[in-house]
């Protein structure tokens, strides 16, 4: 772990350099200027961790239901290219207690520096897969009776109530502007759109993301009472 | 407006560049150099666009029911200082229904060019007020007969089904990281909290936002249904 010079001023950083060296992990204090060079996102924040890759989930084993455990609650995003809304949907699929979070491997955003530090700590509890193509990913989970649920502004029928919210369930969601593909929408067992009552109907993928999968927590609450 | 040289080869920025011509707006091409320097946000997207300062909303008018119109529906931002959040909060609010937006003039972001961008057109149709203190605007809109309810992880009322959705209602956000401060949180008459289900319970604040204000939204459809 590399911490910046000063950083004795910043308490966080003083905790986080104890925390680091209680653990075993060295500690080296560098000027500002070898921090930057050394980071990979913007304005870094005083300190940086070098860790092992994530470890990669596979998507047979987040569509399987675990005993005494919810059913599976999937999150897949098709050409997400942007790492900061990458980041956001992971962060806050991890709050809604999603369990896995798909995406592809080709013109999509990876989970880089950026993307993990926007998740703010949510790559460590979502398990992430990574699937050469989003169609065939959405035919895998269909067989493996997970419910493909496209968030398409198109579809008539709303997110509101999704019946399958309990069932084992994937929101599929596209990259912002252009939304799905027309090859994973197709895929998908169900669409549902956002009702949008104002006078612009316009959502961030990670706004959209974050209705729909409260949507998806709210129903598992509610109707678990 | 100055478009980037080389606009000619994006179909989009000729359009635009037609239209503002046709709209009797000037129209100069410069080099990308120039239209860098002008611009106030990063990666200018090869246009930029010099307009009247944005009209300012009164708070009175924000909190007053208008005739064949809904109730008003308000969000109210304590301290956001984060121009990109600003921006997500008004495109989301703007697409789930909001009448308007309240904002402090201290300690807060202003509707910069980058919150402007980070709208998404989302502050060309929500009005907003900039208050001097935040505390005394939520008192003036309860003695308005608008509801002022806190988002506070705090609560243990869940936001789910408000009762209150369909009257005049102000939903009050907090800063990303401090949440909202201790006078704001006290001033308004009612605490809920989005129900976390997952391992970690974080949500950016423009992702709350989202979460609440289409919870709002879905209650003012299903209820009137």
């Amino acid at each position: 772990m590399l911490v910046a010079e000063g950083a004795a001023d910043s308490e966080v950083l003083v905790e986080i350099a104890s925390l680091a060296r209680a653990a075993g992990v060295p500690v080296r204090v560098v000027d500002r200027g070898q921090l930057s060079a050394a980071a990979q996102t913007e304005s870094p924040q005083g300190v940086l961790a070098t860790a092992d890759p994530l470890p990669q989930a596979e998507l047979e084993d987040l569509a399987r239901r675990h005993p005494g455990r919810p059913a599976p609650f999937l999150v897949v995003l098709d050409g997400v290219t942007d790492p900061h809304n990458l980041g956001a949907v992971v962060r806050t699929a991890a709050s809604a207690g999603s369990s896995g979070l798909i995406v592809g491997r080709h013109r999509a955003a990876g989970l880089t520096a950026a993307a993990v530090k926007a998740a703010a700590g949510g790559v460590e509890h979502l398990p992430v897969a990574t699937v050469a193509g989003i169609p065939n990913a959405l035919s895998a989970l269909a067989a493996a009776g997970v419910w493909t649920v496209a968030l398409d502004p198109g579809a008539r029928k709303p997110v509101w109530g999704l019946e399958v919210a309990t069932e084992p369930v994937a929101i599929v969601l596209g990259a912002e502007g252009k939304g799905l593909s027309r090859l994973a929408r197709d895929r998908c067992e169900l669409a549902v759109s956002i009702p949008m009552p104002g006078p612009i109907a316009s959502l961030n993928v990670s706004a959209a993301a974050a209705v729909a999968c409260f949507e998806v927590a709210r129903s598992r609450t509610t109707q678990a009472d």
